[in-house]
């Protein structure tokens, strides 16, 4: 029986990820109703508003779906939101079996459908591919429970770990394909993080450059305002919102001047060591509804992340090839940690092709 | 007919590879012997100064081979070695076509056995799986040419490319799995090779810790030979040998003190900035036999090495932490390059899983 609810989960799984960027900031849901071993109906969810995986599932039944088993990537839901609970409508289908991947991650809620579910007599199954399921809406799952942003750390670096010659040349390191799938991440995030170094140094316009692209709101962390006037993400402003996050020893005349340039000055508290206290630029980010940061550096800033413990993911295209230097710089810099069992731990690590280039990626482990 | 003889060759290759170990300083290859789209022989390069793939492969055969197809992961030998030459035994065996992965790599004889086979009027196909045949063989193919060691570099690091802790702290970044992979290797290669500051810093043994395995030659680059006499690589000189390559730098009371303690001194030259000339001494421990080295580091040496055009291969293991620090050590060192054009490229790249760690694998490109 395992085998066979994996088997249809992962069609559900599927069919979920054909939502991504569509219904956001809604949770990618896939559902499959299965009888007598046949797929007898399945949908997920498609856009923002629209009807729930379960519901376009039920409309594309091909017979009569009572007494069927239904597989759901997420738990369905039992309260009124911009449509019926789904709940309701399964126990009115009179379904027999509900197959769940992963619980509602939202703490109000979770487990509260599964229990409606039994209450009619329905059998519940929960927790198959959940992993999977969890994973497929990261940032969802993140952003209902902390109100605080999925953070990605994104790093480019050769096989020797370096980000640019010793001279400071980095563009670019990896190839065109990897450099196109950092363009639709910024995409599918709502934000991206820069420290003003690497303003200073780089001078990126930090835009997606995708045909009809969004393009995500750009977070300098400046704590004492140093971002050059003429710098590239100043400009733009109707394309791309930028916000200046700094602290109160931020120069007066400087706020006042970027601001009367259209630019949003956050002031945050600082650290002991005057920098940024980054945390709680989550938490105000949060509130305004940034969900998901793609954090693309410098080193120092990295460093900084991480030992504020925002980071949730990190991805690391390695280039093919050799730079070398004792002082090229390297994707976390800072003072880093002292000894081997203090490094933040990665769990889930994998590997991709992007290309010529090789993608690892996994999740900081949160636990210390 | 491409696709079945790629398959057949396939076959030879994992015929071939059962050799590993067994067969130095011959190549491994495998042959399958196939009539009707069945085969009906197949063997292998067992041991070395005994059979080759093909004289074993006829022997396995289950019925005449007579107008067959041989598939031969290495170009059949036409000279008389220890075994009478393999392309003779074809010719006699009336074999109608033999395909071949790889041409012999001896300039002296590559081609020869081909050439052969087809005045005897067989059809011969070359480069079936030819790159896949000469990886396979990679230190052969080298050193039968060059009559050099085939140099693999080897690191063990952090996702964000520190092989170290600020503090120095290295033991250990990489799992269990991969430190034993890594036995595996020093006691498949014969030397093993690090500059004398990981010797002074991290003190290591430098064996092969496999229970039956062999000790690669210990291989200490030691420009003004600044070693300490109680390093562990002094040592048990009977369980394995060391050999300290150093320059005339080198004080001559020292010298003294390490030949009166069984210790090996190779006088190579130095470049201009006073080092060892890497390269003459790749030429040196060739002309002794050792046909292949792991070049274990650090990060100052590595970069000697990349430079001075002597490494062939790379092997980076990835451990799932990230360490931080700005001053914290990286693979390789030295000066680096300044413009990203002139990074030492890597062909070939894979990844692979070993425990919890990832290995990237390559191949440094000659084409500069």
């Amino acid at each position: 029986m395992h085998e066979k609810d994996t088997h249809f989960m992962r069609l559900a799984l599927e069919l979920a990820e054909k939502g991504r960027g569509a219904v956001a900031p809604n949770p990618m849901v896939g559902a499959v109703i299965v009888k007598d071993g046949r797929i007898i109906g399945s949908g997920y969810h498609e856009r923002f508003g629209e009807g729930h995986a379960e519901v376009n599932a039920f409309r594309s039944a091909t017979e009569d779906v009572a007494g069927a088993t239904i597989y759901v990537t997420l738990e369905p839901c039992s309260h009124y939101g911009k449509t019926p609970p789904c709940s309701d409508k399964i126990i009115e289908k009179k379904i027999g079996r509900v197959v769940i991947a992963a619980l509602d991650p939202n703490p109000l809620v979770s487990g509260r459908g599964v229990k409606k579910l039994q209450a009619a007599g329905i059998e519940v199954v929960t927790g198959i591919l959940a992993e999977e399921s969890s994973r497929l809406n990261e940032v969802f799952m993140k952003y209902i429970v902390k109100k605080e942003p999925f953070v990605v750390m994104k790093a480019a670096m050769s096989l020797d770990g370096k980000i640019a010659t010793r001279t400071g040349e980095s563009q670019w390191i990896t190839g065109p394909a990897a450099r196109e799938q950092v363009h639709h991440l910024r995409n599918a995030l709502s934000g991206i993080m820069v420290g003003v170094q690497t303003v200073i140094t780089d001078d990126p316009q930090l835009t997606s450059r995708i045909p009809g692209g969004k393009n995500p709101v750009r977070i300098i962390v400046d704590s004492t305002l140093r971002i050059p006037m003429e710098a590239n993400v100043l400009k733009n402003q109707d394309a791309a919102k930028t916000i200046l996050a700094t602290t109160t020893r931020a120069d007066r005349n400087k706020v006042a001047l970027l601001e009367a340039a259209g630019i949003e000055i956050l002031t945050v508290p600082a650290k002991d060591d005057g920098r940024t206290d980054l945390k709680s630029l989550m938490e105000v980010l949060g509130e305004r509804g940034v969900d998901s940061i793609l954090l693309e550096g410098g080193a120092t800033l990295n460093f900084a992340a991480l030992e504020a413990g925002i980071i949730d993911k990190v991805q690391v295209y390695i280039a093919p090839k050799l730079i070398g230097g004792a002082t090229a710089k390297t994707p976390v810099g800072g003072d880093g940690i002292e000894k081997l069992n203090q490094a933040f731990r990665v769990i889930g690590l994998k590997a991709s092709t992007i290309g010529e280039d090789i993608l690892l990626e996994g999740y900081i482990s949160k636990q210390e």
